[in-house]
């Protein structure tokens, strides 16, 4: 076995294997041998996808029996940006203050690490022989394109008969202290793109062409004029967001023929990306009436609104949480998608894991004493799931 | 003198000189020989500027004495486009069904035939001797930026000592008929460059990032809500037409940080630059409140408003155009601009010419009957100058 297996020895190795996406960069490896030595059966099946990389991925396990408790993460991190602009080098997993500072720190090797350490910790104290199974699920395609990551491992585990009772997905779950926010469900996201037709011409003679701006302007104030919703018990409200608004014409005497809109919306359970899709279109046609003509194309989304309903394994968790940190935490469905999304097909997945707020930035940080607290959650969640 | 002097075969022989600014062509060579030959003293003044291509450019008087007709114009012409795409080659100056075909046709190689076409049988009829003297201002940067071409020749003319008491500039007028419409004036154009801070971040987390896209809907919109002014006696109402509006932001889940919008306002005699600018930013400011963070750069305009009150030069003009074709001519002031706006600087300037319909189209043409049209009309706009 791996001599040191310290949260923090762990995620300062794993911040040093250099797996910005599509890269393994030594990350899955590492766990492989950790998780080889430890017992567990592991595999590392390699997905592939026309004109994308291929992606490395990596599945362990531990026990046959129910219930499984799947831990479910990912090894791959985005880049780094200016790496001279960091405090502490990306990938040299240096501690200064107390922080563990790298690429991957929050996001989500710390959390990796934490739910290595404690499984670790757990077998080393129950022994292999406990009543249930534990798995690990981890990508290493999450901030890229997703397409040969966690969707393909899990059709994999399916078709292997693998199954799960619950899931924990360590992702940085924390706006700003451990304990604060366990995520239950994620809203869903659809985005769509949305262009008004006109006709160029001369700006002299504007009677002559048809500006697709004013259109554009109304229609897409048409759909931030009133709330989507006014959110649900478990949700905040549905919104909507234009990223970006495009006519891309260098002329300043010529009258565009087009003007091109894309928005992305976060919704709650109460829709589908269908019913959401239906009020846009109506909120257009409303605005639109016969003096605007206008497309509407909305992207198909795999990013459904979903809840894993508050119940004993939530309680589970939570307490756990308050036990370690004293804090009782929110439970939560905002922020940004995460393959939970995915995993939720497959068994009831809630997520927790280290604060978030460096996340993707320059000097992306954790402290280490949040990830001896976060291992030390980790273990109490193993010991109550399998021995109540 | 040269062979043919039918406003017909001068037209010809001009669209067969592939002028496409900053190209002379031969355009220039060609009026320059045939003015020569009938007595005017021809200068081609080349004017240059860092940056530009050099642009030649002609003058040519015949006669010292007062009053002095200025006929101005240009050779240049825009690009054909797609060559391909037209029924009769641009350059190759084909008649078919009535219709002289080829660019420059309309704008303004057919207007320059009928004044010299008129000129030459004036001094045919009159001889170099009549109380007066006509002059040629024609530049060869016109549809280009426009920095090498009458802006410097009238400079240039100035300098000599060269002094103009009306000019009748020959840009297509006309925007169905011939006879239908004089131009007296030009609205002035403004253009205005808006731009929306915001502050970048993911579309999950909307409350830490501010999308500045609804503020640009809002500002925009604000200057589009209400007209500018409701036109005044000889000018149209002020229009601002929006160009282009960009953010340029291809990722789909992130906020950007800013919006870009591009506007011309075309504006009549009720504003300067200044006082329109000053409205601009007034409006921008009531709709912004304290809410949204913008920036507005106006560009220096060299394009005033202007106007030639109706005297008595532009009813000789009007009434040799009504003589001629039947048509009594509105007094307009609608269109975009053209150097007109500068010529008024030197003396009292109208502009009257073809049928403006397919200018700067495919397949750009003009009837032959309206070149021998304008022609008769340009030539008692000549006798009834110098002979009452």
């Amino acid at each position: 076995m791996h001599p040191e297996t310290s949260p923090l020895s762990l995620a300062q190795a794993l911040i040093r294997c250099p797996s910005v996406t599509p890269e393994e960069g030594g990350a899955l490896a590492l766990l492989d041998a950790i998780l080889s030595a430890a017992g567990f059966w592991v595999e590392r099946p390699v997905f592939s996808e026309p004109g994308e990389p291929d992606i490395e991925n990596l599945y362990a396990r531990i026990g046959s029996g129910a219930p499984c408790l799947l831990f479910a993460g990912h090894t791959d991190v985005v880049p780094p940006g200016d790496a001279a602009a960091w405090t502490h080098g990306p990938f040299a997993g240096e501690v200064a203050d107390g922080m563990l500072y790298g690429r991957g720190a929050a996001d989500m090797k710390g959390g990796i690490a934490c739910m290595l350490a404690a499984a670790l910790a757990f077998l080393k104290a129950r022994g292999p022989d406990f009543p249930g199974s534990i798995a690990f699920l981890i990508t290493g395609d999450e901030e890229g394109p997703a397409v040969n990551g966690t969707v393909k491992l899990l059709d994999w585990a399916r078709a292997r008969g693998e199954r799960f009772d619950h899931c924990l997905l360590g992702e940085p779950t924390n706006p700003s202290r451990l304990g604060e926010m366990i995520k239950i469900g994620r809203r869903g996201s659809l985005t769509g793109r949305l262009t008004v037709h006109g006709r160029q011409g001369h700006v002299a003679y504007p009677h002559r062409a048809e500006n697709p701006i004013p259109g554009m302007l109304r229609l897409a104030s048409s759909l931030i004029a009133d709330p989507i919703d006014g959110g649900t018990r478990h949700f905040d409200a549905s919104n909507l967001e234009f990223t970006t608004l495009d006519v891309g014409n260098a002329a300043t005497n010529v009258i565009p023929a087009d003007a091109r809109a894309v928005f992305n919306v976060r919704f709650n359970e109460g829709w589908t990306a269908q019913t959401l899709g239906d009020e846009i279109r109506r909120r257009l046609d409303v605005a639109a009436g016969n003096a605007i003509r206008f497309t509407l194309d909305l992207q198909p989304s795999n990013s459904p609104a979903f809840l894993t309903r508050p119940d004993a394994f939530v309680d589970l968790v939570a307490q756990a949480v308050e036990a370690e940190t004293g804090l009782r935490p929110a439970l939560s469905t905002t922020g940004g998608t995460s393959d939970a999304r995915f995993i939720k097909d497959a068994c009831p997945v809630i997520e927790f894991g280290l604060v978030g707020e460096t996340m993707h930035q320059t000097d992306e940080c954790v402290a280490v004493a949040d990830l001896e607290r976060l291992t030390a959650i980790y273990g109490l969640v193993l010991e109550r799931y399998f021995f109540g």
